[in-house]
């Protein structure tokens, strides 16, 4: 199983032995953790990680416990080796990629679960319930298995991003959080692994959602403060498109996750949408000048 | 503020700088958690943690997430200096004395907690609603700062105890849970903080707890295995005894804490009571062999 220039393990003995090898020779560690299917945005993650430690450990796994029921866990899409070749490509490469199965992260019985409130209840977690919950839970065991100094997550999934802020901080996790930037597509699309289920016209349809979140954006920045009226455009504006649904838009503090009315600090609008059967997330934040 | 053998200190990075300091010198950490006002009990488990690792730490922390509102936070025992001159006495000594102040455990906001099911909920669980999910959140706290090798729990906490083995082995923390045994009177009333509150009279009445459960035990020894009946007995006699309340007592099994009805394998015998104001709890455990 070996044959690549880094450790592959579906074992958390061995990346608890690699790592404290690397941490006895006082090595930094950074961790990026992954549900695979990679693409450049996980791969400018990589290189984040690579720029801030000596030493990278990049994690698959699809994890059950933050899928709902009736979410696409069984069709997310997983290609181990295009994640392998994908990775073999990025400059200073990877030191550990660990695989872990579903059966060694929840062993039966698993009766633990770590709860982030006031983060997780709007947006992503007003649809999807018990999501953050898993997604705190999955990442506080990476964190406990790898014993990273910094871990880096992308800015696309900003409410995740801010889940595990306050989880690391409530928790005195010792690893700092590091939010890497959303990589587009030239014309816009938000790089997302379930792209690949778009097909030619719900790609074209698809562009609503940035190009409206950037459409927001301007307004900002041309003088508009009303959370209300941003809102609107927004929920007016996306379901607008052919066959695009509207899940939620919403323009709230880009730390607390709160819906802002007067718009001020550091904005985050958010919105969710389905094209076809495939749901998209985007976001985009601005910083929004005190008023004089 | 030193003058003692050891280190002493409120401020989280003293705790991490030390004990990265121990754990670059290769030294195991043990970390002894305590809510002060300390007994033998307390300094059994300093000696167990001293016998496991080159380096001990204890701390002292009244934890209010895992006090009711209604509960005895407040007037909880408190007193530093015999706590100090106590662990000052224990053979070997100790290496940090960790005395967070509530703020710097809990800084407003605090958004997170940890849910550990199935072990939470009946015994202590079902009369102090949210107790399990205080100890869970402030342990794993404390395993974070501290990054101990092995942590040390008394036994007379038993469902305390399974609740944390359970988030360590769930979550991934790198921690051996050990537990240390009750230590009890001459007279077999098991050591308690609380025990200070009893006058003279409750302190005779308060002995019908630990008689009450070598009882059952016998009766479990003489070839009881209908665990209604073990319980009917507990529940039976506890209330019996004038002064006191019984809260509950039950026959589990010991490490998932589910009521037994045949009674095999490792059982655990535990109730509550109150004694005039102040509550107690205990429990033995006994070991049942497989029936022929």
């Amino acid at each position: 199983m070996q044959g690549f220039p880094w450790i592959e393990t579906t074992n958390i003995q061995e990346v608890r032995s690699a790592v404290s090898s690397w941490r006895f020779a006082g090595e930094r560690i950074a961790l990026v953790p992954t549900m695979g299917y990679l693409h450049e945005g996980h791969l400018s993650l990589v290189r984040l990680a690579r720029a801030r430690a000596r030493r990278v450990v990049v994690s698959i796994f699809v994890n059950p416990m933050q899928f709902g029921p009736s979410e696409d866990l069984s069709r997310y899409p997983r290609d181990l080796n295009r994640d392998r070749d994908l990775l073999a490509g990025v400059e200073g490469g990877i030191d550990l990629l660990f695989l872990p199965a579903a059966e060694l992260i929840y062993p039966e019985p698993f009766q633990t679960a770590i709860e982030v409130s006031g983060v997780s209840e709007g947006l992503c977690g007003g649809s999807r319930p018990g999501h953050f919950r898993g997604v705190a839970t999955v990442v506080a065991k990476l964190f406990n298995i790898v014993l990273p100094d910094v871990a880096v997550f992308g800015q696309k999934d900003a409410q995740q991003l801010a889940v595990i802020r306050t989880m690391a901080r409530d928790l005195d996790f010792p690893v700092e959080i590091a939010g890497g930037p959303t990589v587009r597509e030239a014309d816009g699309l938000a790089l997302s692994s379930r792209n690949t289920f778009l097909s030619a016209e719900n790609r074209r349809q698809a562009l609503v959602l940035s190009r409206t979140l950037f459409a927001a954006r301007d307004l900002i920045s041309a003088g508009q403060r009303d959370g209300e009226t941003i809102r609107r455009f927004l929920r007016e504006t996306l379901p607008a498109e052919p066959g695009v649904k509207l899940e939620y838009a919403d323009a709230v503090d880009a730390e607390s996750m709160a819906p802002l009315f007067r718009l001020r600090g550091s904005v985050l609008l958010a919105a969710a949408i389905f094209v076809g059967a495939t749901r998209l997330i985007d976001n985009v934040r601005i910083d929004v000048p005190a008023e004089s």
